[in-house]
């Protein structure tokens, strides 16, 4: 089978930390041909210490030069709709970073479009891949969890307001630290059920925090300039009486920083992910269950192979675009309940 | 000033070893007279027990021989409402079990007629009388967590389905696990919070463990006659953008038995209150505080206490029938959400 | 059913404080009639303490008088022979204190009068009635271990020689710390294989500790008059390649006082059984179990009771009169082989 | 004093990780000159990569064109006996890799022949050399252990069977577990004890889980070409009665993977070596002595120095010919043992 | 021999709750005949609780009707000097309370007056029979420590400024936690140096958080009340280049509420006392010893047996009058460094 | 501003792996120009490695040729008063290493000599610049502390006498232990007090473990050559009655290595500086305050930047020359007061 041509978008930290060293090691179904950054100079300097051939500061060059069989959004969360759509215009494969987009909408643009073109659109959810997800899902299918009926996840930073990048900035990332943190363990959680949508909503959004200012763990960040939430909590009601508790936060007053984590409870085991414990009954008797040989993973490596066998029709647990409406949509619903308040 | 004449209505264990116990130690303000049960054999022995004189089996003869100035009522929930109804009409104040009462309407009865009758009636949610609950008021106080947003309360039980007394029998108790155990830490959350009333609620119930049966740690059930929640999840939105989230069980798959706790976030600092840590920032940096030396207290004989300051005019810290009527409101609304699932 | 007659025969720390008061529970299947100790004062005294009616100082009186339906013989081990015949002879059941005897042939003859008289004899191993041993037992019938292949054993104290009673007297106890602990661990072992007998086995036994004397820390004893062995290390190898490690100590210089523990190794599950752990693999991961909530048990009294109802035809996990003889003549075979070292 | 000529025979990992660089630190005493592998491109690369002069793929070109003083002997241990007695026949010096060879009668047949030619034979088991080690002796030496009498050894892994190399191939290592990893510590407790023989083996060996399959910890086996035991046990009864209990593994169902240790029980102190730990008396207490600074070294080197002082007929501690005849017996008689099983 | 006649001078805590226990378990050795305190109820009934036969309310009244052979001195510090002038002169020999008395003056009279009388005066500082102190003198002993050089002596509280008796009377208790605590460890590590006087002794004392009040945590005290210090700090110098550090505290700022230890450094070993650890050298490396199964004892029991032995001129580790007078005079000193600052 | 021109005097390990590197990262204020050893090839290639100019062996040179704006003094402690009194005569501004001298003259002449030149005299204490140390100053500046009255300093190792250097000889050094470790943290306790003056200073010096030899752990050292003393114990009594307890140990028979603390007693909070800890009342409760996210500094390149602070008159926190004295006076002091041992 010939190489895929692919093609990095966005010269930022995530292509040269994670999606180009992924690409790179796949080199054997793969060419990573272009990268494509706002500054040609930085473009051009990162395709040079990756041995990358070609740099552009824009796309119209790069797919008229390049014709690549597939792209890698890594730009801010406001241009992965513009980027998605015009990449899939060009007939390539999309593998798109976390969130999908900015609002429900876009993301169901995309992800018609794709659909309407034939062509696979993922969302970069490298959660997935951790051995826990896995493990997760196995005990699942051996039905050591029975019936899943309620899971707590939440991904909370004690002062983890980043002090680069655009992240409190309300226009570029479109939220805080739902879109940025929250999202992460919500794929999870809704992975873990088969994505369904839910009846009921309900959330609220804090800034007080953010907006006061204090020391920060992740560099300093202007609250002057701190427009979005540093917490999201929310509770999502699902038909059959499957309900989510959701938590995220950039900053609050809590233990640690940081602390993600998922407790899945079922029917007949509860499962809480990191460090993955199995709560259930064995031999008549309540029994803990861990696992103290799980493999550490590279889970971009796998994340990239995920969305390449995605492209090839075989099965993969990448993110699709379907799973990202949905997962869009519920963002949206909090945001919007929260509004209210 | 005259001793206050009590009597206790209900000989189970709750009067036997908290409501006995710590009216004894008071017999400076307080002379129990009377202990009334269903069976007059077992009200006579307990009556023995602890040296009081006059032991019933109905509440007629013990109002018409006795004539209380008070009564401790310690039966099962369904009849906290008539006894209560009955007690006040006999102008005597009231100091009744948790929860309050089956329904919002009950409570809502019980709290118009101590009202019309100038009688305190109260309930006898003793946590609020650890030092822990204190410490978190007087921190409160002093500004030390600024505005309280938000609240995660649970008290979580992995197989403490209790096998003896009516916990499984609907009609008796009202319910289940919210019932009997949430709502000790929504009362908490509530007077963290100066007793607002919510604007949206939402939750979930659930009997998949219940009814199934198992390994019981608190004695066996009977799977078949479980009626009640073994677990109940919700999400409390009130005004001014704060927000509970309530998790309580009888039966989970988790990790501990038993888990009862409370987080208080605030914009200048956070509470955790078992054991009692304060997060927040000192000097310029991030701090966790820990009080090594809070006081142990017997927290019954001190909520006692607070009841009868209560019923002689003196502030004090007891809940009251206006706060019982806004959790018992919660908690049907729990319910009622739950319902529709 | 009328109730069963009983005597003890021996009347020290294990009658006073184990078996009469496990008798002493089970007052609606037997009735405890008789002490016989070598004192007659003493023995008066113990009866009393326990309301107990009939004191002895010779078993000939004992039987003549009470016609007991069963003994329970808490002497010396060189008793145990004699007065187990003698009892047997006397159409009683009979529970015997462990070890069974001071040689392999004495608990073959009195195996075989019990068996030739139709009547229980049994021996009081109790730690088969802990939790763990019974949960062990589930886990092996649920195929959670696959096949057992290896056993490692052990009951080691550090400087453990009792400085009372008989224990480091050759004649009177048969051995030392094999005869008194090493025989617990191993009923355990042979319990979880099924009692099989072994074709090869090897030893080693050493006093010179005992024989140089020190710090005591179960009082002191007398170097000059310790006459059996203060460790003992053996293997045995069975059919069907099954193999167990053995070691028991009075006196060892090893780190903790005391450790007894074993380790079942099979092909699917291995178990250290206190406290309680399953190391197995569970949805392809390599797992370990624990089991926070195992009861803790009153192993004499449950003992007491797999004996009544062995003596009534029950099923029951006591120790039978065969598997005594079984362990006697490993024991004895251990003996053999350190003797020639 | 001139430098020694020395090579290296068999080109895999322990040569290029261990014998090598601990050369090449020795350039003082040894001049490393040649490198012979099966493949000589592979040989020629590692002499490559540590400056060393000569390559070759055999070793009659290696002696014919070199002449070395010693060799360093790094195949697999089938090779170990052919390779030596050709070296020696060769006036060389020999430090092979453990264990000495496959049989007893091979490492006999070695010994006699480095005698005969008045050379030095030595075998490289580096655990000597830890300071742990170092410390047992001098312990022992200093009267600290009083008389050594049982010692308790194992190298036990939970799911270790190497998934490279030949380490499941009977024929090239002779045997599993027992040969590759308890040998390291049967050497450790033969030093103990100064090297004795045997009187009594015993010994049993399994392959359930090795030949089951399953998760790996050290890559992935092939259970259908799985030949040699996943496990050995093992007692050895020698003269002045003292003992050894021996237990190796690959894969056994047991908490931790890696378990190495041993326990050296003497009539005055007992030592756990790893880490060392001293049981003893002090003042007329029990006393636990610990040695938090004992230095980390290079084994490797160490070992290496040893082997070059041997050679020169320095005091050394490095394992002798002798030594290694006494233990390739042992394994043998285990085996032995073992098979009839 | 007859029994000694003892009588208790005192009626408090101590007497009720140590040296009543001790001489009554002393029954062999010594009768104890009267108690004597303030109040002549509360002396008969401490008289009656024990079944002493008579309780006085003046100590006249007790020599002259009981003629007691010793008599246990259990006042207020202030009068540790009348009441034992008064004993000697009455020919007992006297056991008093630590301090020995309120200034070095007062104990040097009391040590003359035993001399010149021939009776044994002696002082209750019981923590010389702990099995630590024990431990030490025989580590010492047996040249384990080489010579001591430098000894670290605390005990400090954070907030144990007793909310009872006279504690904070500066009158009746001649100082504050020098004088309560600091006497317990300075008598210790003196008792290791073999009471040398000081050539130096340079202190400072302080009352900066008694004056200030607080939180307490033994008991509630009176800030305005407060007119002693709350913490004392001291370095002695002794010939021979000997130095002592004391640190004592009623309340201090510091992490543990309490912390009562000595580090006692020497040139061959070092030890800390509680819980016992002994730092050295053992075979050429740094070790660190540890004694894991101290005996606990009755240290009160031990030091009144103390007494009584050197009542019979038998050796005897009690603190005597001689060694009491050395440390009064310490204690002087520091004072008196203290004063002028 | 035009850079500054700085020079090395001293090319050891102190040169190489602190001041230069803090120096190289400090380019837009300093420029590098020359480096000054005992021996010209060392110097030159420590100049070469870090790409400095020039490389000297005699300070003439160094001033005449590159005429320094400042110099960095790395010498033995015999040097830094005749270099730096030099450097100052070259109208260079000086930072010296620690301590200031090896008598109080010497650092009086240097003092004296700064201020008469206008220049500035800092000495590298670079402790002052932890995270610790900076947040004990705001703790105090807060008021959070109250008034400081004692600190505990210690800097203790247990076998740290260094087997390199100079550390060992009286005449290059002037000291051991206390000049060498003792005064850093005398250096953060007088810091912390705002540099007073003692009244009182009374000490002791010991070389026992010095002059007996045995194992080192950091290198061996030669104990017939150990001039020094080993371990240093003293106490400082300052005017408002405020006392300092420091003790320093190259060698001590104690726990650990290496133990350098300091603990601040203050009226309303003490401190207990590594890891930082506070110790006071919060909400009428005794509370201790954790700061777990203190910033890791590199210290020395913070006191690098305060030393070319003060050169240019910006406040800064590094150690200055009348502070150097008030230090040297005092170590001083306590030499003299234990001479007379």
């Amino acid at each position: 089978m010939p190489l895929l041509k692919a093609a990095i978008i966005g010269g930022g930290n995530i292509a040269d930390n994670n999606h180009i060293p992924a690409l790179k090691q796949l080199a054997d179904r793969v060419e990573l041909v272009a990268v494509c950054g706002r500054d040609l100079g930085k473009a051009r300097a990162l395709a040079d210490k990756h041995n990358i051939a070609h740099a552009f500061d824009n796309t119209g060059s790069l797919y008229d030069q390049c014709a690549p069989d597939l792209v890698v959004i890594c730009t801010p969360n406001n241009l992965h709709h513009p980027q998605t759509m015009e990449a899939l215009a060009r007939n390539c494969h999309v593998f798109c970073e976390k969130p999908p987009a900015t609002s429900a909408q876009q993301a169901r643009d995309m992800a018609n479009l794709a659909v309407q073109k034939g062509l696979t659109l993922a969302y970069n959810f490298q959660l997935r891949q951790t051995s826990e997800c896995a493990l997760l899902m196995r005990c699942r299918a051996n039905g050591l969890l029975g019936d899943i009926y309620h899971i707590k996840a939440h991904f909370l930073r004690r002062r983890g307001i980043p002090g680069w990048g655009h992240f409190t900035n309300k226009a570029m990332q479109g939220g805080g630290a739902l879109m940025d943190l929250g999202v992460h363990v919500l794929d999870l959680a809704l992975f873990a059920l088969g994505h369904p949508t839910p009846d009921q909503v309900l959330g609220n959004t804090y800034d007080l925090i953010g907006k006061a200012g204090g020391k920060g763990l992740m560099g300093d960040w202007n609250p002057n300039a701190f427009e979005v939430e540093d917490a999201a909590m929310a509770y999502l009601s699902f038909p059959n009486n499957v309900s989510i508790m959701l938590s995220a936060s950039f900053a609050l007053n809590t233990q640690t920083d940081k602390d993600r984590n998922l407790e899945i409870f079922g029917s007949k085991g509860g499962v809480k992910l990191f460090p993955f414990s199995l709560y259930t009954e064995v031999a008549g008797e309540l029994a803990d269950i861990q696992f103290p040989y799980l493999d550490e993973t590279d889970i971009q490596l796998k994340n990239t192979i995920a969305f390449l066998d995605a492209c090839e029709g075989k099965p993969s647990t990448v993110c699709t675009a379907e799973q990202g409406v949905i997962l869009q949509e519920i963002v949206e619903r909090i945001y919007h309940s929260a509004e209210k308040k």
